[in-house]
């Protein structure tokens, strides 16, 4: 949340998101409460609740609807994220043990499902039957794009394309979704919803693209989690999938994945190679071009105030160091 | 399903479910298609959908209206199978590999919440506001239930109360939420939804508690899995309960828990002391008390072919062996 400390009114909106984040993870069962706790404290950008708050300012904001919305669509985000850590075998996540790591896979299966199950139970009573059915295909394909991405796992051969689709259907679709719902819900004319629909994907194509990027460069006090562990985890990620193109990586990059030993030297080996292969630069230009297309997007909305808070957004996101 | 042959329009019935079910699982993801075939030709007895479409004879019955929820009912059963097996770690299910054990805990995380997103699409899609609103608390339960019973694993100092309280929410509550939603979808009066949802709940606890029998005393065949199954999980049933208050077996049954190693001999061993204890028989009396309950429920119902029909279904319960 300390992403939008600038922006007083948006913060003040999320502060109150949180609150109702909160009552609707309330339960008795003492250890379940302690590791919701634990990822709430974690914190994390909340930019699906923001995206949904500000598109529903281009119609008539409802702020007793809208926020439930919002807290819903960010408790779906978190579900994902603790059954996405199961899979990695994550250990850290935002700087913080994930639930997983500390309390065993077994207890990250059910808080995600105690998650889900609430996150549908938020927005099932508070949005209209079309959104309902909208979001619903939309949790399909993440869990559709997930199992594919774990098919995929060490797969050198995905293409660029490929690659596109699943950051789709990972990350951009969520995005979308969020800026339908809050436009949708708030009565925007078609035209603003499709709008703010387009702005939603192009974003959240650029954030995956440069979340990608993090992981070759950051590191676990910039990022909350150790470089290059999408690699490690077998996830081949865009500025990989470049430098595999070229002929004077790919057999060194490939034999590497191979063997299976991810040494932090043998990592940093990657990381250079990519970087050499050109593939970080492939990588933020393609980056650059989504946030040119989200800056269009934005062009063709009304010239208000929740305009230049997603103008504010962009800027933000593209700021994430990398 | 076999468990209805005789049963001729209820067995129809279940096979225009089971339709509903394969549409709403059809996926375009190949490898989770696969596994989520093998899951419905595992079968299984369907005795939710059952209880939601013989409750909603009692009323107005509307096939198209209870379909989609009895076959979303039964999904969101079958999510909490897939889910359970992980943490069980659970090769064998109704006699065919697990999800887990044939593609990974990675895939069953995946594959659970795939089906727990049908089942909410399903459920919210036909549902009354009030009921969608009841199925989240019920699901909220469900989940604060397994991890419960997960922080109880190997605590042999469960009380028989504790055991109840956490079969009433794994079991009896989806077995009740299953009667009323028929009920009330199909505008029942107040009286028989009160009477079909109590009717669940305690064929719902004598059910789990016949399971919990058979995983003493069955095998391999006729459960579909292998005995002390529980026992072997650091799950304590209702016989084992009774067993460990008995000064004669306390001591040694609690020295195998605590040794951890389950060899079949050493499993049998209990089994045994389990069945001298006299666990078994109190464990069987306290099911054929619930059955009673059930049937009494039955009795304050018209006289209507849907009641004789939940009356073959207790009876079927009734004898499965154990």
């Amino acid at each position: 949340m300390s992403f939008w400390r600038k922006s007083t009114d948006i913060y003040r909106e999320l502060t109150e998101v949180e609150r109702y984040i909160q009552g609707a993870l309330r339960t008795r069962q003492a250890v379940l409460a302690k590791g919701l706790k634990e990822l709430l404290d974690a914190g994390g950008k909340r930019i699906r609740p923001a995206l949904v708050l500000i598109s529903g300012q281009f119609g008539e904001y409802d702020r007793k609807k809208l926020m439930p919305l919002a807290a819903g669509i960010e408790i779906l985000h978190m579900a994902t994220l603790v059954h996405d850590d199961i899979i990695d075998d994550a250990d850290v996540r935002r700087g913080v043990p994930t639930v997983q790591a500390k309390w065993g896979k077994d207890m990250a299966v059910f808080t995600g499902d105690f998650l889900l199950t609430r996150a549908f139970s938020l927005i099932t009573q508070n949005v209209a039957f079309e959104n309902m059915h909208k979001l619903s295909d939309v949790m399909k394909a993440i869990c559709e794009g997930e199992i594919d991405q774990h098919q995929t796992n060490y797969n050198l051969d995905i293409s660029i394309n490929d690659y596109l689709k699943r950051i789709g259907r990972k990350t951009a679709l969520l995005f979308s979704l969020s800026c339908r719902i809050g436009a949708e819900e708030s009565k925007c004319t078609p035209e603003e919803v499709w709008n703010l629909w387009k702005f939603g994907r192009n974003l959240g194509m650029a954030f995956q693209i440069i979340d990608d990027l993090l992981d070759i460069s950051g590191d676990l006090k910039t990022m909350g989690k150790p470089a290059m562990t999408d690699f490690g985890n077998g996830v081949i990620t865009l500025p990989v999938i470049y430098a595999l193109k070229k002929p004077g990586f790919r057999k060194q990059i490939r034999d590497i994945a191979d063997r299976r030993e991810f040494t932090p030297e043998v990592l940093n080996h990657v990381r250079e190679m990519v970087h050499q292969s050109g593939g970080v630069d492939y990588s933020k230009a393609l980056a650059e071009r989504y946030i040119r297309r989200a800056v269009n997007n934005l062009k063709a909305l009304p010239k208000i105030p929740a305009r230049d808070s997603l103008k504010d957004l962009v800027e933000k996101l593209q700021k994430r160091q990398y």
